[in-house]
């Protein structure tokens, strides 16, 4: 029988583990001595930070880095195929969420393996969380286009899905953040909000919405730390809707979030 | 000065806090005493069993209710603005997120107050991550139509919309369950992955991912537990870009994901 493979999310910021990552997640991880980490150095560190009951030399972590390989999937597979759990661990934050483990996730499940995905932080996540902006329909588009010309049509495309209402989150590379936000404060409309979520659950964490006139107030001084950017333009009473789950399931053009659901589905 | 304003994420399924919850999240609920949440029966069972340190009784714990009413805000967040930290805290899951709470955090922002988002189970992120779908690019829809026309054409909106490629996530009515996966995998292209993730964290999960045509081959047997369902089609070789995290800064129609990033801000 194959064993399972876990989706074992890492700290974000370098700071103590339980803030972020729950014991249920470190009992799971402590329980297994296969790994295949986007990076092997920050596994050890997050191992050994755990307190993993096995010398870390004598764990397995495998290296798959940042694009792995799919001809190397069968033989990364192979451990969990014949019975032992393993686990994917990025290098922060959450596996095959804007980091490596989806593809060799889908190639372990097209195998009959299970997978368990385990609580821990996701920027992303948090952000929206944070943003006050819609939570029940949202859009996470990773990086948007370097070019000049296909960064704004792409700034005025995700401005214009964001009036569904749905939220529109993207990252950017840290030395470039306050290009983005500059373009972005330029390009929406006044009255778009615009949430700048920076180094979140670190040291330096913070997080302001303003609207891209009260952004275009003042010279951006975003430090060069990871930051997730979210959007929501006005427009269908964007803040009616996000206040708002409604009781009675009537069809509306856009379908979601109108469905009563005393649920623990979320 | 303002208080800060907890988003504070509860358990999904009635196990042990530990398993889903990080000890970080549980110190600041158990630091605070004023509580906005979803339903004050399940914010006193959470704040019980956390052990909050002042009885239960003494904390003040007030109901918002699936759809807050923003004629109240102000009085809702008048101690935050007074100088008192508050948590708004959902029936299950994450506050802001397919659940209440973005409104207010909207208005208390707008007040000048500080957010901080806290890390808890969110059954859509963990059912993206089992997925093995697409994470560098992904879409939250809420509920689906329930008109069979308005559904179809839902699900064929968000099957085109996948093959960017871009994971589409929903959430049905549990008892909807069977319906809505017969019609996806009646209507959806043969070789379309669907994933159902059933009481996600809770004793009964049950993460599946197979092909529509796959699904077609038995009757849906899903029970009346909260479920999230996610969709990608195949198409613009949709396995490669999941596996796949280019390091060149090329630009790309789409623009994201393609990015390097060695940075912790995932």
């Amino acid at each position: 029988m194959s064993g399972i493979l876990f989706m074992l999310p890492n700290r974000i910021a370098e700071r103590d583990l339980t803030e972020t990552i729950p014991e249920g997640t470190l009992a799971h991880a402590r329980a297994c001595r296969y790994f295949l980490a986007e990076n092997a150095k920050s596994a050890r560190a997050y191992l050994k930070a755990l307190e993993h009951p096995v010398p870390i030399a004598e764990l397995t972590i495998v290296e798959i880095g940042h694009e792995p390989d799919p001809a190397r999937f069968a033989e990364w597979i192979a451990p969990i195929v014949n019975g032992q759990n393993g686990c994917i661990v990025s290098e922060s934050g959450c596996p095959g969420v804007a980091d490596p483990g989806a593809g060799l996730v889908a190639y372990a499940t097209e195998r009959g393996i299970n997978i368990k995905p385990l609580v821990g932080p996701c920027s992303i996540l948090l952000t929206l969380m944070a943003s006050g902006m819609n939570g029940q329909r949202f859009r996470f588009l990773g990086y948007l286009p370097i070019d000049d010309a296909e960064r704004l049509d792409a700034i005025r495309r995700l401005e214009a899905a964001s009036r569904e209402p749905e939220t529109q989150l993207f990252i950017e590379t840290p030395y470039r953040n306050n290009r983005l936000l500059s373009a972005l404060a330029e390009h929406l409309a006044p009255e778009t909000r615009i949430t700048v979520a920076t180094d979140v659950t670190g040291n330096d964490e913070c997080i302001r919405t303003k609207t891209a006139a009260q952004w275009r107030q003042t010279e951006p001084d975003l430090p060069k730390l990871p930051t997730v950017f979210a959007v929501l333009a006005s427009g269908k009473s964007a803040r009616k809707a996000v206040a708002k789950k409604p009781q009675v399931a009537s069809p509306v053009k856009h379908g979601p979030t109108r469905r009563p659901n005393k649920s623990r589905s979320r």
